[in-house]
């Protein structure tokens, strides 16, 4: 069992995790906002209450950061980790934002299968942020996010191609291609988590 | 009184500061390139001397740095501020350079009240710098500047809409994007100049 | 001559060599891409097993840093040289990937001279890294690294003009913007490279 120095030092797995599981949230709330095709605007407001939210998660780690002495893990790798955990939210939300702004209609259906990936990337980055405090098993979880990464390049490669295709004029190809280049951005992020924790990992090991 | 350790100290303010005035010329220089319709190539020139001095004060920073043994404050966040203003300059000599190399003559008049928020977070950014010696009155600056901020995000985004709307023609709406992109990064950047200064103070205070 | 704590430090400057080397051959790959005008695909997938191998000498740098205590500079500027040589094959794959995705057959002539900047860059960097040992003679090749970044940012700005010149459709203009923007964004990661090693050598002089 790792000592704990202090009892505060908690707080970062909590706001962590809390970080982590409101991305589960702003991922389901995706996966819906581009399934229905109409009275999208009141889950595009829900996705603005989570981005807030996630913003307070981001501003507790750093005020901490900033008033500690001792931190559990390197002090940059807590800054990378809160920064990129924070990035994912916000590319979500940006992508339901654009949606809504540009009154984008009907997505080509490969993007169902991008948001898909984001909310199964989420719901591992919530589950393995408690097994921070324990190190344990968490080379499983990078291993798949890495999986689900290539995955999400995959789809948005054909997503490219398919929007470059010929099939959709210029002004809708530039809107669909900012959105789906939002959620591309998501995924990306998760890799930088995922690269952070393994880093974590390694110096403790 | 904070005590000084090196006289040499000193300079980190004034090069911040010299900084900071740097971008209140720029953004003086914006607001007339884009007020007038004809005759702007001396203008965007200017601006291209304003960015080479800059340069100038960044590159003295990071010369000091790398010099110094002793700094008023943390290295890394010396290095965060001086690049974010940095960031501020090049983000609006892009938007000049790009009004002159695509040859862009009428720009929606949004686009006007985007400067006049860069040009107030100059100006609150350069009278901001030389408190960082006393650390006193800080708070005051960055609440108005991420008020600005959103100002500057809600400007962003109706001229978004208006773009995308099916007054433009694709190509029209490529180069009038890729302006005001430059100039919604430079209102971001800003943002990150007082969440670098904000961090500071907490760690001082 | 530099003492030497542990055998084990030459690694790095062989890892960066290796780095260094493999953009020397992602570079030339680049030329013959854009030099044919079909048959490109096993080219393309050449350039995917480079950015492979670009991987694992990026992912050994990494490694060996977060095992080691001691480094022979500044952890910070080893962490910062491994991202931007790796993110320099990076902008040079997806330019390739996105040359064969979109099936862009024929692209402006300026867009060879912008891959020959990238190949004389990508030469002196690796003719650079084996003089990290001694740091001598390193002045001369950051000033003609800057050199040929102004170079290709000159011939960036003449293909923007001539993209947007009215010559090509949107849709068409929207792809080659993706492709030569990849382009440029290496060209900036070498001054990354560069301004890395002109701090580091500052550090040591």
């Amino acid at each position: 069992m790792r000592l704990r120095l202090t009892p505060r030092e908690d707080s970062y797995y909590d706001l962590f995790a809390a970080s982590a599981n409101n991305l589960v949230t702003a991922s389901r709330l995706l996966v819906e906002i581009i399934s229905v095709d109409s009275d999208r605007s009141a889950l595009i407001e829900k996705m603005a209450a989570c981005e807030h939210a996630g913003d307070e998660h981001t501003h507790a780690i750093m005020r901490r950061l900033n008033e500690s002495f001792i931190t559990p893990f390197d002090r940059e790798d807590i800054y990378r980790l809160a920064s990129s955990l924070d990035d994912i939210m916000d590319y979500m939300e940006a992508a339901a934002d654009l949606i809504g702004l540009y009154q984008i209609e009907h997505l080509p259906k490969e993007v169902v299968r991008q948001v898909e990936v984001l909310e199964r990337a989420s719901e591992l980055t919530a589950e393995a942020m408690p097994r921070l405090r324990s190190m344990k098993n968490l080379n499983e979880y990078w291993i798949e996010i890495n999986r689900l990464e290539n995955q999400a390049d995959q789809i948005y490669r054909r997503l490219l191609a398919k929007l470059f295709g010929g099939e959709y004029d210029a002004l809708t190809v530039l809107k669909m291609k900012e959105v789906i280049d939002q959620l591309e951005g998501a995924a990306d992020a998760f890799e930088h988590v995922a690269n952070t924790i393994e880093s974590i990992a390694l110096k403790d090991g």
